[in-house]
């Protein structure tokens, strides 16, 4: 197993090798799974789509394990011929995910913060600059974090349950959203809805998410699956080649600033969440959570 | 006084200190006004909110004079710790601001060209790039610089009159907006409107303003102060340190990017403004503007 | 007669003069019409509007010689005064362009493809960086290079007609839209809607391409011309000079970023399009619609 923060950069040889999919008409194990702790993924190898479902209770923080064997399993998947595309879904009701782990963050070492944020950076350039469709079906909240795997991905289904909410709500805990979490916020909406909804830390109910082009669709929630396999068919009719041609052309520009950018943004985030006022602000924060449950 | 054109920098001395604010529960006194010949600003302290209020007849157009009054002020108020937000409104009926003030511009020498562009600049300077929570409350039409001053705020509320225009219709009159107008409704409406827009050089009547994203929200006449404060208690909600620095991350670009061709931009108003066709333009407008009076 | 890619670089002699207007009051002759193989050009002289018809049977498809005579006639029209806005629209039923001409791209020299793709840079700068005032008036279906030439245009109005699609649809080919013809989709319609719209290759019909900003305006197919022509004359009721220092400042940065990559931007469409799979999918595709015809 790959030790915590020690993440594979690229082109490792991939677990699942690069076996010729299956002759078609064999009826039988047309899926192959796959299973760490903190996330199942289950590959359909008859439409070339695997599942990521999270299933890291209560609420799917983005820890540095659960990141880790995020960039581990969607690496495992990339190298694999047999894969195209991948729906990214919760196994927890209610919530899709809740984000960056705050225990990460608070009253850790240098070192940590460090291992922590280089993580959460390889998760978005991983996941944004994929070779793969990836689809987000967004069957629960999704801040912060959370919202930045959804905004990461080709394309957003929400359940248009209006309980269910999304957006890069950092100001309202008193912290800033790194350039790129803005970057990609920018493209998606825009950036005018983007200066107003950082600013107010908005966590939009999924109709007004959808109004304003943070996700795509809304659907009801035992719609979802279909719904997602149906638009992964559809993105998936479209040649390889020109697809992820286009995709690198459209996203290149902020992969690159984030490559050319990390470091100084890993010291910009170390020495943010060491000061002494903000790690105050997040046990404040902690606290109140863990009263509130 | 200050006088006309030299223009307060930064970090004077704020006029009203820094004195804490009012203990709470303390019902006398919560308000201090300030007046000079164009602006009224009062500053409610309870709320930490300032309204600073255009009464400059006929139309509140932008003079020198005006334009160095708002920076002073803008400034004591940036300066002051009792004061977190400001909220923009006109004592006229009918009329935000007309704009730059053409007498300005027309029958001048050089100098003075310098120094009234330079106090153009310095007006979207400060106020798109204020630290405080800024409101545009506007009760009635704003064209070419008065679009300008509502859109470097933070929010925009109209009267729904569709008697009301706004927009930056520099074209209609012969001239071009500068590229930082350009850019400023750019990031509010996005390229496509831009480019129409400022092509026609459209005045957009409330409701259409509305549609395109110049104003975030219509409200009639009598609500506007009610809704103007509550807008600005949902952005005071925000922690300021986190939502300044969002603010920063959104705007920075466009305000390095006056900064850095600061003297150029100047000398193209000067050359471009001293032409004998746009004088002479300039002076068939006022004209028409005096037979319509 | 101009031999086919030896394009007229700028300021040839007008081949109409700089002919003064006709008096006005003046009731004969008001139109000159000019016509080579493919394109019909007629001048309105009392308005100052000429029509650019596009005649190149079956589909309009962008061949070296249409462009080239595209651009010839394009030239002279900027260069007479007489003209200050063009219309462009289709002869041909059903179709206003099927894009560039797929014959031109495949099994050709290296030389001809890069003469082709000259002449494809060229007509955009050309029209995307027009003085004149560019109406696209959308008779039909137009994918890939014929949005191109709509997209370049100041204002598009399109036949409501559901039958008609618009889109870069390159994806769909295996091949990928160029990055200007990317910068162009996405100062249109923003980047989001690009990014899926090109990840897709998607053909929009009428409605949809209006939801997306794709075109601005729907009308039935007999108020086209009535329609155009008071677009047309809105946007000439603005002063020339204003008119195209705007759009100049809204434009220049896409064309400069062209003009910067022009060879680069060749030799990649050249070793790409050499390519034994590319030529190989096109000559697939090239079968496909014979059949189908």
């Amino acid at each position: 197993s790959v030790p915590p923060g020690v993440l594979p950069l690229c082109h490792r040889p991939p677990a699942w090798g690069r076996a010729p999919r299956q002759p078609p008409g064999l009826p039988l194990a047309p899926c192959r799974a796959f299973s760490n702790n903190k996330i199942l993924v289950e590959l359909d190898e008859s439409s070339g789509v695997a599942t990521m479902k999270f299933k890291s209770p209560p609420v799917n923080s983005l820890s540095l394990d659960f990141l880790t064997e995020f960039c581990i399993s969607l690496e495992k998947l990339e190298n694999d011929r047999a894969c195209r595309g991948v729906i990214f879904v919760s196994a927890i009701p209610k919530i899709f995910s809740s984000g960056l782990d705050i225990t990460e963050m608070c009253g850790k070492s240098t070192e940590h913060y460090t291992e922590f944020w280089r993580a959460v950076q390889e998760t978005w350039l991983r996941l944004y600059g994929s070779n793969m469709v990836t689809v987000a079906a967004i069957n629960g909240s999704s801040p912060a974090g959370g919202c930045l795997l959804a905004l990461s991905c080709d394309y957003r289904i929400m359940v248009e349950n209006p309980k269910f909410s999304i957006g890069l709500n950092e100001a309202q805990l008193g912290i800033m959203a790194p350039f790129w979490f803005k970057d990609t916020f920018v493209n998606t909406v825009g950036h005018r809805v983007a200066e107003r909804s950082l600013q107010l830390g908005s966590l939009h109910p999924a109709p007004e998410a959808h109004k304003y082009g943070l996700v795509d669709e809304l659907v009801p929630e035992e719609k979802l699956q279909e719904k997602a396999a149906a638009v992964m068919a559809q993105w998936l009719a479209i040649p390889d080649h020109a697809r992820q041609l286009t995709k690198s052309m459209m996203r290149k520009a902020l992969l690159d600033r984030l490559v050319a950018h990390r470091e100084e943004d890993i010291q910009n985030f170390v020495s943010f969440i060491s000061k002494d006022s903000i790690q105050k602000s997040l046990r404040m924060y902690m606290e109140m959570l863990k009263k509130k449950n």
